[in-house]
């Protein structure tokens, strides 16, 4: 087992400002594309580029967003305020990368602009060409003969690709390395892979251009790999026993198109290829100030960075970039209702698209559900003689939640949202390890560090040439008024974050802010110079803060596959740009180590981690002080109670 | 707005082995005593130091837990093992402190020992003597003038006891700091604190021993200071909707008596007039092994240290140690049904004891409930051609509930047990803060530091001698053989704690262990060399590990009111014993740096710290993997689907 370190970067675009906030017109300037304008985009470019005679692929097709101030515009006076509805395409049109924008208002959709790429750097891998890749081995006599000379059915045989990383190559071809695993007896073919194989396949010309048998490692037995309920034997358990959930007046929030009302919250649900899930336009009603008030502009998964720590040739490569390289959007799954959501939840529909442009439905791509949420304030006075009492209220939150499946991990993402005032985004990880074949049946056969299952994690710089890995530390710096103040790494000293308008006072003089309270660091394990670190620098750090600029949307950059660290969140702010006094973005980076267990196998139990943005003299006083538990309501035919 | 910080420290002993655990006989050696067994170590203490010659007072009267092969002897043989019945009480006689050890399994109990302890620090203080203490003040001529001074009406004056700290003093009289505040307008006493005064009061001559009035200043408005819902005024919000739970099953878990089934757990709930809410021998049934395996032997929150960050006169002695001086189950609170915790909660009640030894019973002190728990695991598989398919299950925690008020804040501990093995102890915080009177209307009128709103929580030397504080820093080691190898801050950089039995291994060789995933660490903000701070000195580390001591219990020591830090984990583990393949106990600090905001007035809402121990290389594989989902139920009326 080789363990991995997931890192996932957060982007909270942040402001405060206290203009009314009015009720969603039908189409909302950050909708996403619906099926007839991804359709539309498709046939505007296919008209400019014949597929007769061009070979053309979508890479990307999204919301192109309008600048920041049009959208605040609009959201103060939507029946005034016209929002371009333009679309951003990322196509390799006879291998060169073209980044079209369309304008979507007219009724014939016109091309704005049409730009290639020349740097380093690949778009998003499409699920097409990923098919294409893994199905090429199959058929590759090279191939055919490594399986032969293990014994192993050619047809129980699955492939899959794997974006190949960068390691200091001067430029690169689009390549990816494909890995082959066993589909025989189970279908948990991430823990069965036949090791040893170095297939290297260029996308562009769509063949293997490196093939490697390193010698034979057997492949794991399928024994105890099975997860899939109808193959389990009885005895089933542990028991658990059902709950239902009533809500007697209904939920408590209303979803209008892609708007969401919910207590005093309002915010729009969008969705991206890219990003998937999209939080924008958050704003919390303020019941002393009578008027809603702006907390987050735009909030979503930039990046998720998970480099592997193991060394040898079968896993050095896999430095992933999941959003960027596989698309979260793209790798977003259908919610099961009642299993992957309660019963209580709402669903809501996204559309995608494939290499040839055309729309692909997720059913069930986001759900959005009302939890009991333990206590929201309470205390007992105990110090008045004569005079006990105690005062206790009871809490429900939001939650949005969306699940992205990229190969082996299932990452769970929720948006949590209180009454009080806090967001807090949390990511969770299930799913099954991607395992190395060793030829080892018991621990004590290994001899030297097998990136098994280690309970430490120093880190180890490697000098012997034995890997293209080197190595990391960093230490911490605080806050202020430039880029480079920002960059720091909260939770490892006393301190805390808050992001605040000085431009905004409380009623007693107070900054009006939001605090960070992070997750809890994972720091980076490779050193800064190693070439995966380069790329994924953004883990230097898990804050750090920019001015808002409408193209920094992606920590790792635009084009991750085989980047080389040029568009990078560290890139950016080697300007070191002032952030006093500015329209900024907080970015918060977060992760977890897996150091895989047993516990793990075949399929591991949810790990988590979650941060909070806090209010923090963001109000005058606590914003649920005359929040009232939510009545109490029995099963019907029980006596109906209410308190407060 | 003085900020604080908490620091909690759990304890829970840990080990594994893997003896069959039976079901609870009617009486379990753990069981707290019972009001009769109260009254009864009462009656013996008294008939040895009759009341009519004797000042008699009671600090402490708990369960004298019997030695732990005793109790892992009768856990696999209830039948055939007589397990010891002995209470331990602390009582104050004659100004003497008293530990008297008292065999309770006669008719007659007898009394086994009586210590004199003639070290420094004082037992738990009784409510009574607080009642006593914070009455003297207002019969007091220069307090009256003092009230008269400022204009304020004595009859609405109501004060309170707080434990006065150590400062190097060689020698200590059982003293307290009592302040008062205004109880007129609002019962929000603790931010209208009458301010300026110093009132110590020895406890032993029951009278007050130092005044000093250092001058007015004007009591805080009470103006948005009430919290209680019979005095807001409309409108009231945002409105939060009603969720009915209903289990058609019944709830999943048992309680018989103070033991618990739920699932695969078998714990047993123990309560202590100092630790309140203890976790024992908790035990989860391997489904595989065919058996229950033993994972926790006792659990509970040994002390929990709360240094006030204002290095003046008010304020600086306020370094209190809430477990030890004012007792965790003396400070438990009465848990309201449906609101403290959900409808499908059930209650265990408590017993403690007043200062003369007559036991005094805590309704609802302890509630358990089911809730739901998100995902457990999950796995959409795409990877494989034309044989997409996804696994979900859905979790169901169960969770143990007590809260704990001292003085002005509210502590909620939750204890989270997951079907797939992992215990989530949890503290929250709400309640109210303690306000300091200062003359400022506005924040622009704050010239100095003056303790308010901090942003930074960097450690500042006080180096001028206008405060009796110093300061804090501290850097990481690594794990292992011995007491010292095991003081590390986990958190602070990559790395992963196991706690592990290197005598039982998985069936392919790992060690069995246990691995604590930590509370983002609360760094202590004080020098080591600062009084509050060697007496707080667990803190100086999250983690602490040492061989089990059956008196070795309380972190901050037995004595800990003005205790000299003579018998705490810092002092034990300076003879850096061996833990090595020992049985051994975990300790783990963690924290929360509550740096008070306007969101916190009058009351503030929760702010939670939690830490997990997750079993790692435990099981041979998942432990839920043939877990099914609850059978999904809808209101009755409404078509019953049924879903795995």
């Amino acid at each position: 087992m080789a363990s991995t370190m997931k890192l996932v970067l957060f982007s909270a675009l942040m402001f405060f400002s206290f203009q009314a906030v009015v009720s969603d017109t039908p189409q909302h300037p950050l909708n996403p594309l619906t099926s007839e304008e991804i359709i539309r985009v498709r046939n505007t470019v296919q008209e400019k580029y014949p597929t007769s005679s061009n070979r053309l692929s979508f890479h990307y097709i999204g919301l192109d967003d309008p600048e920041k101030d049009i959208i605040l515009q609009w959201e103060s006076t939507p029946n005034t305020t016209t929002v371009p509805r333009k679309a951003l395409a990322i196509a390799i049109i006879n291998s060169q990368t073209h980044e079209i924008v369309i304008d979507l208002q007219k009724e014939n959709a016109i091309i704005l602009s049409d730009n290639i790429h020349r740097g380093n750097g690949f778009p998003t891998l499409s699920v097409a060409e990923q098919d294409n890749a893994t199905a090429l081995p199959l058929t590759y006599g090279p191939f055919i003969d490594s399986v032969k000379k293990r014994g192993l059915n050619l047809s129980e045989v699955v492939c899959s690709a794997f974006t190949s990383g960068w390691f200091g190559e001067a430029q690169n071809n689009r390549t990816v390395r494909v890995e082959c695993f066993m589909n025989e007896s189970s279908p948990n073919i991430w823990v069965r892979p036949i090791s040893g194989l170095t297939i290297l396949v260029d996308l562009e010309l769509m063949t293997i251009v490196e093939y490697e048998d390193r010698g034979i490692i057997p492949v794991a037995t399928a024994n105890n790999t099975e997860y899939r309920l109808s193959h389990q034997k009885p005895p089933f358990g542990p028991k658990q026993h059902s709950q239902a959930t009533h809500q007697p007046d209904g939920p408590g929030f209303q979803i209008s198109n892609h708007s969401v009302s919910w207590a005093n919250w309002k915010f729009h649900i969008g969705f991206d290829p890219r990003a998937g899930l999209v939080i924008s336009l958050a704003s919390i009603y303020d019941l002393e100030k009578h008027k809603s008030r702006r907390v987050l502009y735009k909030g979503y998964i930039s990046e998720l960075f998970v480099p592997y720590q193991d060394p040898t040739d079968d896993f050095y490569y896999k430095t992933f970039f999941d959003a960027g390289e596989f698309g979260f959007g793209l790798s977003t799954v259908s919610l099961v209702p009642n299993l992957d959501c309660p019963s209580n939840a709402e669903f809501l529909d996204a559309y995608v698209h494939d290499a040839s442009g055309t729309p692909v439905p997720i059913p069930n791509a986001v759900c959005v559900f009302e939890q009991y949420g333990s206590i929201m304030w309470r205390h007992t006075e105990t110090g008045i003689p004569n005079d006990s009492f105690v005062e206790t209220r009871t809490e429900v939150n939001l939650i949005v939640r969306t699940i992205v499946t990229v190969g082996n991990y299932d990452n769970i993402i929720d948006w949590k949202f209180k009454t009080s005032g806090s967001i807090i985004p949390a990511i969770a990880l299930s799913g099954i390890l991607e395992i190395k074949g060793v030829d080892i049946k018991h621990k004590d056969e290994i001899k030297s560090d097998q990136h098994g299952t280690l309970t430490s994690l120093k880190t180890v710089r490697v000098t012997d040439g034995s890997s293209k890995r080197k190595s990391y530390w960093t230490t911490e710096t605080e806050t202020a008024k430039s880029e480079n103040d920002a960059k720091i790494i909260i939770g490892n000293a006393p301190g805390e974050l808050s992001v605040v308008n000085p431009n905004k006072k409380t009623a007693v003089g107070n900054d009006v802010g939001y605090r960070l309270i992070p997750a809890i660091p994972a720091h980076p394990l490779l050193t800064d110079d190693d070439y995966p670190q380069i790329r994924g620098a953004f883990t230097n750090f898990n804050v750090w803060v920019t001015p808002y600029n409408r193209t920094e949307k992606w920590a790792g950059g635009l084009y991750v596959d085989h980047s080389h660290g040029e568009d990078t969140l560290a890139v950016w702010t080697q300007k070191n740009r002032d952030i006093e006094n500015k329209d900024i973005v907080l970015w918060h980076v977060t992760g977890i180590h897996h150091v895989p267990a047993q516990e793990d196998f075949p399929i591991m139990p949810l790990l988590s981690t979650a941060f909070e943005l806090r209010p923090t003299n963001f109000f005058d006083r606590n914003p649920v002080l005359k929040t009232l538990s939510p009545k109490f309501v029995k099963w019907p035919g029980c006596p109906n109670t209410t308190t407060h």
